[in-house]
């Protein structure tokens, strides 16, 4: 095994300083051959998601994972519409970002150039084979693709196909690899690629990003957990606070993105607490508060700190009734998994310093916490979201699996 | 040691926060402040740094190692110029790289925040100890330093002598932490302290780097060798040729972005190498070429596959005449080490090409690779090269030791 991974990172290397020169008409048509490529070969992945839809309801899997599994019309309608999309998109490469000019007259920028090889590990859902392929290559790179066991037979299927149309397009097919075992082993072997694989970027659970973090020998764009809050101001417009949270928690409380702990100024507490609970309950958020909030709003069980550290992905809220803008901060910056805040307010200096000081990847101004994704901030696309901040924080578009090198235009200049 | 080691940690995330929201010209006074501690505080480093030096000449060091130990007023007074030149930097933190709207009104922007908790693995110079913090400092972040043993009480001292000026400043003075030990147990501590320590970057040498980056649980931004090629391309200007050749390669042998391999366009190489080896010779540089070379330069050493890869660091160049520059740029992509690699060509498609194509952390047209540098470049100071391509690829200045977030400034909007 460690021999056939250790091939893959040699070939996905080869395959990366093609990709690296392909200009952006190549780059654009292979992903629209790979979109009809999809279309037409729709029987063949609908055969293999079968395979692999019996297998998990013999394994006795739960509906939800089945469910994450499935390639149905609308889940592959999804992936042939998001490549169409990413080949759309302008290219990052050759972009000179900036450009100045030193004394001695030579001429200094900064270009954008791909990262490499980056690989890939994933869950159960196969439209990732798909979604992340294609911005890898949009970016000029090579990827090596590692999906969950359950999705095996969809996966190989996708790659296979993404493959095909790489070499019909006159691109390297090996631009797209896709690790042909289920052995676990298979994956520390990934891990241990460090002088082909340039940077690993794990999708799925807590487990298998920690995982990753700690058997990579190469740099690794990790998203952990979503702990994020909105802080609801003494100055503020009452009606946009009670949306932007119902919002914010109700509108889809499973993502990462949703308010998992409320923070309200204490001036505005009574005003605003007991109809926003009420509301709350009615679509059915549980709360959990502190004492003061517990005074104004009744039924509403005691938070404890584990209450102030929890990702919910669920109908329950933990509330907390703060002095001043400072709390919320030091309460954010202690608790919070520098994810995504927001502040509901109409005061400009406080709108302007707590956009300045709360350090997480996405900090907003009286807007839901739901605009944390790549789409929604319009990057076009995401691959994650890191929560680290090394070279990525926040969503991860097209523009993040590039990196920019120095070039120098002169006419002569030595070094004195 | 582990505790003590983790408590600097804790203190260093702690300092990070308050440090992230310092004003600049905060930052301005507290790098002004350790200028002027350095020179009333003349004595006092120099009674630490004899010490040092006493220690090393009775352990027997050589007199290069022992040179690079010692705290001259040379370099002491070019610490407090670095110092100078960084507090008049401008200030990256706060900065909106873009902004854009989207169709619901959100305006979407990045903005700049310093990187967090930075560790510094280095070895003899104590130079570091000052130059390094105020990079670090200036980008709004805590360091933690561990320098080598040798520069152990120069080290210490200088580390006190800026933790004392921070706190005159009113900023915290556990923004630099010096690791007050020589135990190598130390080293591998702070290497697992993933939760406080953002990122690792480790200077000195090869082994150094090595040691850290597979011990490292956070990620390190290093710097390997620097394998540098200069293409002397056939549409040339055979007198700019010559003076850069001689300028990458003699004008600081041991510098890691000095030239390695001369690779020469076969239509130029009679005309250009005869009289070049020559003149090479002259000042003492031992060539090895390829046959072709060697049968145009007499008395030159037939080079192996391992010169190809060798970064000399000395008076020695490998010297291969190649049919084309496409022939040139696959011997940089096989043998080089992305370091630094210039074409001299007058033909502008050639040159475009090369920037386009040569994927180093600097490409050059028509300039010596010595001004692989920050300060040459213009970063106006610089904290290494980096040779890995995630976050920084090339010289790290100010810049590169932030990052950004996503800020977004709305009215209300929702997701739908």
């Amino acid at each position: 095994m460690q021999d056939k991974i250790l091939e893959m990172g040699k070939k996905a290397r080869e395959a990366s300083h093609l990709m690296a020169m392909a200009n952006s008409n190549r780059k654009r048509e292979v992903l629209e051959r790979m979109a009809s490529a999809l279309e037409l070969e729709h029987d063949s992945i609908e055969a293999a998601n079968r395979r692999d839809v019996e297998d998990a309801e013999r394994a006795g899997l739960g509906k939800a994972k089945i469910d994450r599994l499935m390639i149905n019309e609308k889940v592959l309608s999804e992936m042939i519409d998001g490549l169409k999309e990413v080949s759309m998109l302008p290219d990052p490469i050759g972009e000179v970002t900036r450009m100045w000019t030193r004394p001695n007259g030579l001429r200094v920028g900064k270009m954008r150039i791909p990262l490499g090889v980056i690989g890939i590990i994933y869950e159960s859902r196969p439209n990732v084979t798909v979604d992340a392929a294609a911005l890898c290559i949009k970016a000029g790179n090579a990827v090596i693709l590692r999906g969950g066991s359950e999705a095996f037979h969809s996966n190989s299927r996708l790659a296979g196909i993404l493959r095909e149309s790489l070499k019909q397009a006159g691109l390297p097919e090996d631009a797209v690899q896709f690790v042909e075992t289920t052995d676990r082993q298979a994956v520390l072997d990934l891990l241990g690629l460090e002088d082909y694989v340039d940077v690993m970027i794990p999708r799925g659970g807590e487990e298998l990003i920690r995982f990753v973090a700690k058997n990579a020998r190469m740099p690794v764009l990790k998203h952990y957990k979503g702990v994020c809050h909105v802080y609801v101001d003494s100055d503020v417009d009452l009606e946009m606070a009670r949306s932007i949270c119902l919002n914010a928690k109700a509108q889809r409380p499973a993502t990462c993105n949703a308010m998992e702990t409320l923070l309200v100024h204490e001036t505005v507490a009574e005003s605003f607490l007991p109809a926003m609970a009420e509301e709350f309950r009615r679509i059915g958020v549980e709360l959990r508060g502190c004492e003061r909030t517990r005074a104004l709003v009744s039924g509403c069980e005691a938070a404890t700190d584990e209450d102030w550290y929890a990702e919910y992905l669920d109908l329950i809220l933990a509330v907390r009734i703060v002095p001043d803008m400072e709390e919320a901060i030091r309460h954010i910056t202690k608790y919070g998994s520098q994810h995504t805040e927001a502040i509901v307010t109409a005061n400009f200096e406080r709108a302007h310093r707590f956009i300045r000081e709360v350090q997480s990847s996405l900090v907003l101004v009286n807007a839901s916490t739901r605009f944390n994704d790549g789409f929604q901030l319009g990057l076009g696309a995401e691959i994650g979201i890191s929560t680290s901040r090394l070279h990525a924080f926040g969503p991860m578009g097209v523009e993040e699996l590039t990196t920019t090198k120095f070039i120098a235009l002169g006419d002569g200049q030595l070094r004195g």
